[in-house]
């Protein structure tokens, strides 16, 4: 007789004879069970419990009771409290089953902010264990086609291609594993890998390819889980310190391009071996890869060479999202793994802004939020649902520490937090890999090197505020301290005396034109958009994660916001990878959000130059930070002592 | 105003207003006009005439006066007699025009039957002249998205995916090319080469390994026209002269299918070699190819283990048409060339037999053709439009020479013809690479090495017909002739003095082994067919050609025919490899037909062994040579010189 079957959460609910297995009740409604053994109680990812509804109370009896398969699963993992397995247990009475979020494939993993640990599941790879009729002498099909049949009938996949590498393995693999294979298959159309008997491990690696430094994580692809994260230097450093000077050797060095790819690949595939070490897998578990970076990095892991990127119009070879064999990119992973690189937004607006799109989400908002990742450009995206706009602004390196007396790159012995005293204009500061201030007990002042980018920020802003730099920029005379002093006709800041580390008024311009371009290119947006203010500012990247909001304000590195909603996102063009990793959703949202985002170039509109003057000037006169300091308790510095670790 | 406008042949027709390009017009009828150059008046391939019809006459006013493009063109490469560029000619008046076959994409090219000098067109592969958009800063898209914006508007050609290789090429090209490009696109969905500027060069190679010959083909991919052919051993050979060895030496040897399949690739790559310098042109402007073999050399070809196809019950990898990359096969071509291999039937059924079938067309015809490839194994088809049946039959490799005392491989110094006078019993023949015969004058006896397997059906058939040969297959004493002599209890018949070659007892029993096995197969498809004669029958491959059909049916290796209807089908599959290089239809013609053979494995059919004891006998008692040579002038040999030339 014909049961009542309700699904929970979906409400999905049908009626269906009596002695049906939960899981074909779940596939004939479409309700979102997973599974990798079909049925057979071997991956026990179809886990369900009895729920209940007014009429229609859980009682255990409802489904039949615990069959053989159960109590040999339950013996070698056991099955929680209540738990079926949805393929073993049949329906006995009208019953209202629960689909906990663990069994279902498609899952909203709640994403903790700070530090990832789970994403949103849309898998992209997915194994199916089948069954496979063996060959005979009667009809003599080939043994690829006898598996097309098995995903068929036991999956409902169809048409499926394959790539060489299975082809290669197929007939030993069949006979390994007597039949019996999990074959992993690829956005529902192409079979990526074969092995004997069940497997349950997919796993994946998302990069995000800076030009400094090169960030990967690996994930489970089926639960979403972060296994590993491991970050190292881009090696192409050798070869020039920021993108142009990159650009240029491949200018100028026949088989520069390729110098310059293998390498970084070669700093890739190294990376893949410390996560994979670190989580205790093999390199061979990784079926699929992501990778974002900034347009000319983006180029180079491909193999695509960068020249255009160095002069106007700045064309891409593509700004389409592709699916590259690993192996063509030289990566020791499984065979038949493919890597998915983000989409490119515009010559400077690369899949790294993508990523971080897709990950800070402006398009998913319905309030105006400004996403600023500041590198070599700023790549800036301001929007909402409604309507997305972006555009490149040139910072030039200043920000990453280049062009400065003192400058360096973010790394120990840096110095990337200044207090001045508003009276006495003396100095404290915080150097990257030591935890006392230079005023504290304990502060070695011989690990000091130099002046990373928050630092030059927080020391001019610091400045600007107890007035030894006027509006205009300019260090002014200050007879009483000995910490400004004279060179020529220019003024310069003692911030250190042993190393000596001095803010000359070059310094300060070489900010001054980083930060009005910032500036200006957000205003530019917002001209465009129609609107005076946004709601919200997301500072991402490296240094946006590092520079603290507050002088960010002071120096107008930013237009005009709530101070309460201006916040780091930290590496939101890695946790974009990540999401691309994971769910084939997310993918093509990005894809299609790259294609209606609007964008503006900053160099062919006039009134960028007029921002940009405009914004030179340092507009803040009051103290937002001492203002801050009266109403709550806030600390020295308020960046994470998370961002602080991954820095080291 | 609107003007009537009509397409011959097509019979297409339609209103346009005045001044509307012929192409144009036929493009928005769907008339099968060709061009690459997109409607530019360089490629010329649109050429058309004006026709007429009643109350239509030609007149040359019907269509504009000739165009400044036409006459350059004309002065480049001169137009035939009443030619005009569709492209550049405009409709002012009421007009017929008449499409000739040169200007049709899809054409069906007469074949003449010996020797194939064009087949059916229907590209797999078409270039596209394209203009492409500049990029600029005002609208920031990739330059593939401005190829692909390129290929829509002029092409009508959307969706289309792109090789790494052209994406790696694809930013210089268009710069060398101002802009202006042809790109390859394969089976209108991948871009797969792309050159600076206007080319209508578009290649391919086609390909039949066999055990013992690798054939190869050269044809233009735009008009069919064979360019060159060449032919050398496969030289698998030094690992096994025939199939089962080859297989031996795979299951005996570590990494001997991979030495087996580089062997053969690196032959496949020299082949190609010889061919494009016989024709004069480049390995790049090779852009597509095909294989067909017979199910281990295909394998092999792919490097896929073959070790399955050597026991029962002979599993193939796949049985599917293939597009793999040339590059991963090691082919230096065009890196953005693929290989087509067709469809394998069955284990023993291989991509060989697709390409006769393709070829020979038994299911294109109403009446009933039995086609027969003979190798280490027979494979048969047998059928026509309504149903086809498919064997293979296990006549080992004594049609080959082996397993003969004095056989040879059908090289030079080989008997390969023979005629036993009826009543003296001696002997003459003709040996590979020698024209005069074994009594004629300038036969030099030195060269001879041993027979092949054309010789030994031929000295088996005449010694029968002289009676030398019981019908049983026994060798009877012939007391008045020495050339018959006692070896123990048999008898053996001196073919040849000096050097000695016998025809030995134990070869007629190898011979009728193979003969009943062939006959047997053939039995028993026309018993699951339901009929007990066939039509026709078509002999195909290196054997096939150059047995001759009279000795054939003397020895009882085919069924019953009409011995008209029995031909040699020349090299079947070679042909079939060539049209499914060419045509796109082809494909999809042999791929649908290779699913709907009904496979028919002899080795579980009980009625094959009943089949195969009763052929074992020699049935003939007349002398049908003898017969027909009183009604027709029938020479020494029926086999074309054309068949001899091939083989030396």
């Amino acid at each position: 007789m014909a049961k009542q079957v309700v699904f929970t959460p979906s409400g999905r609910r049908g009626s269906f004879p009596e002695g049906t297995s939960v899981l074909d009740a779940a596939r004939s409604l479409g309700v979102d069970l997973d599974s990798v053994c079909g049925g057979r109680g071997i991956c026990g990812r179809c886990q369900v419990t009895v729920g209940s509804r007014p009429g229609m109370e859980a009682r255990d009896d409802r489904l039949s009771a615990r069959a053989a398969t159960e109590t040999d699963y339950h013996a070698r993992r056991p099955l929680g409290e209540g738990r079926r397995l949805g393929c073993a247990a049949l329906i006995v009475d009208d019953v209202v089953i629960d689909v906990p979020s663990d069994s279902q494939v498609h899952r909203q993993v709640v994403r903790k902010r700070a530090g990832v640990d789970a994403l949103p599941v849309d898998p992209v790879v997915r194994l199916h264990y089948i069954e496979v009729t063996e060959p005979d002498l009667a009809s003599p099909t080939g043994d690829l086609e006898r598996v097309q049949e098995a995903l068929s009938t036991q999956w409902q996949l169809r048409g499926l291609s394959v790539v060489p590498y299975v082809l290669q393995r197929l007939q030993t693999t069949l006979r390994k594993g007597d039949w019996k294979v999990t074959v992993a298959v690829r956005d529902e159309s192409e079979i990526i890998g074969i092995w004997p008997g069940f497997r349950d491990v997919a796993l994946g690696a998302a990069f995000d390819v800076g030009s400094t430094t090169i960030a990967g994580h690996l994930c489970d692809l089926l639960t979403g889980a972060v296994l590993a994260s491991s970050g190292r230097m881009n090696p192409q450093i050798g070869f020039g310190e920021d993108l142009m000077s990159r650009v240029s050797y491949v200018m100028m060095n026949e088989g520069g391009a390729e110098r310059l790819t293998s390498v970084v690949r070669g700093a890739l595939d190294d990376l893949i071996g410390e996560l994979v070490s670190a989580a205790g897998v093999d390199r061979t578990d990784i079926l699929e890869l992501t990778v974002v970076g900034n347009p000319i990095m983006h180029h180079l892991v491909l193999g695509l060479d960068p020249r255009e990127l160095g002069t106007a119009p700045f064309a891409l070879v593509t700004t389409s999202a592709l699916h590259t064999p690993a192996a063509l990119l030289g990566l020791s992973v499984h065979p038949g793994a493919r890597v998915y690189t983000l989409p490119c937004i515009a010559g400077h607006v690369g899949a790294d802004a993508a990523g971080a799109v897709l990950s800070e989400g402006p398009h998913r908002r319905d309030d105006l939020q400004l996403l600023v990742d500041v590198g070599t450009n700023a790549e800036l995206v301001l929007g909402n649902r409604n309507r997305l706009l972006a555009a490149s602004s040139p910072t030039g390196p200043a920000f990453e520490g280049a062009q400065i007396s003192s400058g360096q790159r973010a790394a120990p012995g840096a110095i990337e937090r200044v207090r001045v005293d508003r009276e006495t204009v003396e100095p404290r500061f915080q150097v990257i890999g030591q935890e006392p201030w230079s005023d504290e007990e304990g502060f070695d002042a011989s690990v000091v090197t130099g002046i990373c980018g928050s630092g030059i920020i927080e020391v001019i802003a610091e400045l600007f505020l107890a007035g030894v730099i006027a509006s205009d920029g300019t260090i002014v005379e200050r007879p009483e301290s000995d910490r400004v002093v004279r060179h020529d006709r220019t003024f310069s800041y003692v911030l250190s005396e042993e190393p000596r580390i001095e803010v000359t008024q070059n310094d300060v311009r070489a900010i001054q034109l980083a930060k009005a371009a910032l500036h200006a290119g957000a205003r530019l947006l917002m001209d465009h958009y129609g609107v005076d203010q946004v709601d919200q500012i997301r500072l991402a990247g490296a240094f946006g994660s590092h520079i603290d909001p507050i002088y960010a304000m002071v120096l107008g590195m930013i237009p005009d916001c709530d101070l309460a909603r201006v916040s780091a996102a930290g590496n939101a063009a890695g946790v974009g990878a990540m999401m691309a990793l994971l769910s084939g959703v997310a993918r093509r949202e990005i894809e299609e959000v790259a294609l209606r985002v609007e964008k503006v170039e900053t160099a062919v509109e006039p009134r960028f130059q007029e921002h940009f003057v405009a914004a030179m000037a340092i507009p803040h006169k009051t103290d937002p930070y001492l203002e801050l300091a009266k109403v709550v308790d806030l600390p020295a510095r308020t960046v994470s002592a998370e961002g602080r670790r991954r820095r080291r």
